[in-house]
């Protein structure tokens, strides 16, 4: 009898490959006794996910609306609890409607693929987050990739397009990086082109902008209704799941035909009201954003002060280039030994010769923690250094 | 000044369009009043998302974890719990290893995506789920669609390709129609032909298969490495998200490379207790799967006795055909004013004059809820003659 080949084998293979590269990733995880760790490396900009006001709204919920949505948002997987979180989120970032995802990825990918399609041009920064790349795939459109903070480039792209419609598609603060696009010349170049703005605030929501109101807010755009906002509840606002902010013609159209939406069970009502107790707290403790940035340009000027390469930080994130995934890989451990957890980003995530070491500032990073991180950072120049 | 044109208008002008072909959508949050109304929507088929020791399980988790996971799986993402999570999947299905996703949707797009590519040709039925489809077309690999559990026409598409790779994807029970893939021949067909088998048990896990442990162990085929299984977390087990179940070339590939997997947050480690204690819930009480089978029967029954269009339901999911959208939506509109919450399914959910009402089976359901069901269907059905 003849032998079929192993489908398996062409994985193994790969595998190895990747191995010899230094790509090879490791799911660590995380116990009880890491909270000694110094967390540079999560999204947790405020602290919120381990706040105990949000832990028990998340409990109330839990009890009072079961552990899961049971089924689609269009079924039964809307509560209550949705449409306060999404009355909420409106209200804090001035938008007119919103509609709430249980991962940021999944409102990503409904923002654009919903809003595009054939006929319409798709122009998407280089720097995007792997999401909206996933987007611009399943639109079907043309997708012109402009080069990172290229407004002219951008401009052009939708000046020359045959397409009737377009959209421009941007990080508020791209994820690795930390810079910040310039969203008021994107949304003139997309006013001026008769296109529509799309701005994924992950990273920007409860950092950038008066009181956190991220980076649309913060240019003064948030009354401009050619623009729709994604956001994420899973960073700043320490739950899960994900949100497009936009116009009544945009939330109806992704209740109608987003997909990633239609077809995805709701977010769990405990997710639902930790992110509404997390702009609770945003309200009353308006001081917090601002505090994160400042950490954050603290941990910047301590790693320029120490030799190591990074730039200015817009909002959290700030990253420590290495260059080489060995050189990454090692200044991480490195920050382990010296009692911080730093993020170490590599290919995929990173262009090839820029893996990084990437720090995210927290609102709560006490002095203590500062001298921590001082610590570990000095390793990790020497390391540089020596090598 | 020239005028732009309004990037919003074309929205207004296609839902117009959409309301004029009853495929408008409106979202209806649910309060605590409504459970009044006897639940045959949600794909809470065990009655779990409600259960005190599932919402102990999260409420502990939370408390001892935090609201969010804070961050990547491979960054800061993944608890002990996410681990532990990962061997209980494993212990139930068979698998060898275990993924967790925030959504099933995710787990989709991963397992079909980072598995396939350019060189290797995808053979995806008709009749899969939305995230199966977009999974395809993010995959950037040749697809070919087979008709609905043609299996001659999948062994047939594999014999012709060019592509040394092949990868055969299918819903275990299918998500509208209720009905079960040929998963034991198309293991046989893929097996002849050197292809990779993924099958998405979203509907099946907890409901198909000996004490509900799925369609492909219920096929005896839980051993064979070359099939590849996603489950989500949000229907039997009433909690959130997805994951993927494989060999461990297939879980090493999507930690290293599924997109979908590296750049989305993790689960909230709520969600992820709630998982594990509805596991064990099954564990414990065996009988549960047998008994949502045994209530969808009944339902099935009850509406071919009333005349209506039903199939004989593989799982918990008993679809009432019914053809017109108008139809569908005021069928759903009776049944609501009859006591009874039923699934309206239009498309592009399903295919064009096949809008329906979807029932779901629930072990919990009592004989009072059957009367009160009687008494939907026995309106529903006299709608229908008089139209």
């Amino acid at each position: 009898m003849e032998q079929t080949p192993d489908p398996l084998a062409r994985f193994r293979t790969a595998t190895a490959a990747r191995e010899a590269a230094g790509l090879r990733r490791t799911l660590r995880a995380r116990t009880p006794d890491d909270d000694g760790l110094v967390d540079l490396a999560s999204n947790d900009y405020l602290g919120l996910a381990r706040d105990a006001r949000v832990a028990q709204a998340a409990v109330a919920a839990t009890l009072a609306w079961g552990t899961g949505s049971t089924g689609s948002r269009l079924v039964t997987g809307s509560t209550a609890l949705h449409a306060r979180l999404e009355a909420a989120l409106c209200g804090f970032t001035g938008a007119e409607g919103a509609l709430v995802f249980s991962s940021g990825y999944l409102a990503n990918l409904a923002a654009v693929a919903a809003l595009a399609g054939p006929g319409t041009l798709v122009v998407s920064e280089a720097g995007n987050h792997a999401s909206i790349v996933d987007a611009c795939r399943l639109s079907r459109s043309r997708v012109v990739v402009t080069p990172h903070k290229d407004v002219t480039a951008v401009e052009k792209a939708l000046a020359d397009r045959e397409e009737e419609h377009a959209i421009v598609v941007t990080d508020a603060v791209f994820s690795v990086d930390g810079d910040l696009a310039p969203v008021g010349e994107l949304h003139a170049a997309a006013v001026r082109q008769g296109a529509l703005l799309v701005v994924d605030e992950a990273h920007a929501l409860g950092v950038i902008g008066p009181e956190g109101r991220g980076a649309v807010y913060g240019a003064g755009l948030a009354g401009e209704r050619a623009i729709v906002r994604t956001v994420t509840l899973s960073k700043s606002l320490g739950a899960q799941g994900g949100a497009v902010l936009g116009a009544p013609e945009v939330i109806e159209t992704l209740v109608d035909t987003g997909r990633s939406f239609i077809f995805d069970t709701g977010l769990a009502p405990g997710s639902v009201a930790a992110a509404l107790a997390a702009l609770d707290i945003l309200r009353t403790q308006p001081e917090l954003p601002e505090l994160v940035r400042t950490r954050a340009e603290e941990l910047a000027a301590m790693a320029r002060g120490l030799g190591l390469e990074t730039g200015e930080p817009a909002g959290a994130v700030v990253p420590i280039v290495l260059g080489r995934p060995e050189t990454a890989l090692r200044a991480a451990a490195i920050c382990t030994e010296h009692g911080v957890r730093a993020g170490c980003f590599r290919p995929p995530s990173v262009p090839v010769g820029r893996s990084c070491l990437r720090l995210t500032a927290r609102a709560n990073l006490s002095s203590d923690d500062l001298a921590v991180i001082r610590g570990a950072l000095t390793a990790v120049a020497e390391m540089k250094v020596s090598m």
